[in-house]
């Protein structure tokens, strides 16, 4: 018996190198010609407009598609983002209607999915916590001591998370001088490969969120750089963590990829080196087996697996809400920079260049940290049988500071 | 020649004592029978509602204030605050006109006044810095390098801002035990006594704001207890900063107390202990004399003065947007705890037990952290000649934690 891969009526989607077949059905937010920003899916190399289809009664979201962000959709609940995929799925099979509202996706403007309600980032490739711990603090102090019992984050700022393609501003601030603080551009400018998952339920004040509660919770996932001025963080951060270090910018994926669609590629993580309590226990493992890379110039720079990290963003999600903090559709959730161990698994220069000590070569040019007119790109798939679930794009250029 | 008080038709607002005179007109969001809430202006025992005053065509604020928060009042800008401020003065004067739709403050339910965009919160008193620093890290790395330097803060959570009058759980969470972590209900949960200023105009992402062009995009200021589980902190915040020992919950005042109303009170901060770099420098001082302190279960635990800190909030949102951060109206940012050097001026339990060595006395019981049913209150004003501008009551009780 052949495996039948279920095919759509876009070509292209039907190529095994899309990161968008009829399997992936990702969500995001466009714009074409003079029209204002809706809701969309991708296949293949189309736009499927979500709010030209409620207007002709293909399918239902109470209203929700013709919104400037996925918000309201998400906000409707599993239930209905289980039906809305099954009907999409139907629609864009090889054997759907005609006539669908599909726009060639060169032809039209992507736009931030969401509405950032609050952006938070963690700290899960131990790996990376490990290695960044080092360069900051020297190798006895490099893992902090709960590290392995809690999943460490920080409150990011949601209002500079932008979508791939949008510049980003190499920072001025203030680093550590001979005597005292100096004024700089700064010269130290990393990226951090990321996903970031997406929260598509409100949780209550004063309650906790189990993990498997967490996960339910779960919308889906983008790739999120998460830009990083090293000089300025090594200056700023302690005691209450890292703050305009990591303001100047943050890069998501256009494209929504559902927790549905990835599914299919659930996988474990990385060994436990302790039990944990309860509260973070999760009966299945929260993983995806799933590619993460990226790119300077177009030259590819790491790759590795999402299945190198400690904790889940179920996990993460379960504990950020353990004193009672209430959780929001919309809510942004960073993994934390996803580093294998070797030096071309890494996700940020800071590793890759042991803190700027070992430089490497971008097509034939040194590189310690990121210079101006650099672009870094992310790129993500899970490898199916013959189609892969992937994110698009996900790029940012460095334009030179203003003094 | 006397110096004559205008008066107010509000004969409460006359009162010397009253937090609530003609000088002052804080607004807020208030809610009475069945009818949304609205915008409205305390004076005096009474609110004025702003919605019911557009419908009468007494004021024009585009319909901002049937909202049921200010931002889109705050929104409109700088001047459209002084004109607006300009008129009411005028409508509530001694000579205004009758039968402005005033209804009783104890017949409204008050609600939390701006949509809280998000959250930071700083650390700007130089007391309580060094006393908390002593406390955590000992008195030898007690002040980091850099906080005479720079305002140092973080991001907060802006889900878990809530009014005056919410009740707050105490969280379960994980603290250092003897071998790894125990999971516990907060042993260390604590105050911590702070104004918030509210951001009142939107800044372009990848552009810094100038210190005086800062105070300009301040609207005014709430009361502000971070509750602190102080504990939790303890065992999470290396190295990247308090996350869930500040997320139970933060409590504003209804009542936001504009720039304007302040204007007179106008003050020096703290002296400085070195230059500042050009991007933090402020033309004039950017502090208040404002009586500052807090109570527990009634009594008056301690009381200081907004002048005893070091950074300004214009400074802090200047700093806020150095790398490229762009702020938005409703912006909450925390001043961080306002301590004087003596125990009977500290903003925090923390401070004033010495880490819960040295107890205190509670309408006769012995205190070290806030127990189960304990109230805290925060007070505020800025005393006249002959009136005060206050921020009536900021309040919160603890309820006991759900193991």
């Amino acid at each position: 018996m052949t495996h039948q891969i279920p095919r759509s009526q876009v070509a292209a989607a039907n190529d095994p190198s899309c990161d968008f077949p009829l399997q992936n059905l990702p969500y995001g937010v466009f714009s074409k010609g003079g029209a204002g920003p809706r809701c969309g899916v991708a296949i293949g190399d189309k736009v499927l407009d979500l709010a030209a289809c409620e207007s002709l009664g293909l399918i239902d979201a109470g209203g929700t598609f013709a919104a400037p962000q996925l918000n309201g959709f998400i906000a409707r609940g599993r239930a209905e983002w289980d039906r809305t995929r099954a009907r999409l799925t139907e629609l864009l099979a090889e054997d759907g209607p005609r006539e669908l509202p599909l726009v060639a996706m060169a032809d039209v403007t992507l736009h931030l999915p969401i509405c950032v309600t609050e952006f938070t980032d963690f700290y899960a490739s131990k790996n990376h916590a490990f290695n960044v711990g080092v360069l900051f603090r020297g190798p006895e102090n490099a893992l902090p001591a709960q590290w392995t019992h809690m999943p460490i984050g920080y409150n990011g700022r949601a209002s500079s998370v932008v979508v791939s393609g949008t510049d980003i501003r190499r920072p001025m601030g203030q680093v550590k001088g001979e005597a005292g603080p100096e004024w700089t551009a700064c010269r130290r400018l990393d990226l951090e490969l990321e996903l970031g998952a997406i929260v598509g339920a409100d949780s209550v004040m004063g309650q906790r969120i189990g993990v498997d509660q967490a996960e339910e919770m779960i919308f889906g996932y983008v790739l999120l750089n998460d830009w990083s001025a090293r000089d300025i963080q090594a200056w700023e951060y302690q005691p209450l963590g890292p703050f305009q270090a990591k303001a100047l910018g943050t890069t998501i994926s256009p494209w929504i990829v559902t927790q549905a669609a990835l599914e299919p590629f659930r996988s474990e993580g990385a060994p436990r080196d302790n039990d944990l309590l309860p509260y973070l226990h999760e009966d299945r493992p929260g993983f995806y087996d799933m590619t993460l890379g990226w790119t300077m110039n177009g030259q590819q720079m790491a790759c590795t697996n999402y299945t190198v990290m400690y904790w889940s963003s179920a996990q993460q999600l379960a504990h950020h809400a353990v004193s009672g903090c209430p959780m929001r559709v919309g809510d942004l959730l960073g993994t934390g920079t996803i580093s294998g161990p070797a030096p071309d698994q890494t996700g940020a220069l800071l590793e890759m260049t042991q803190g700027g000590k070992v430089p490497v070569t971008v097509n034939g040019a040194p590189r310690t940290f990121i210079e101006d007119g650099d672009e870094v790109g992310l790129f993500g798939f899970a490898q199916g049988d013959g189609f892969r679930v992937g994110f698009g794009p996900c790029t940012g250029r460095i334009l030179p500071a203003q003094p």
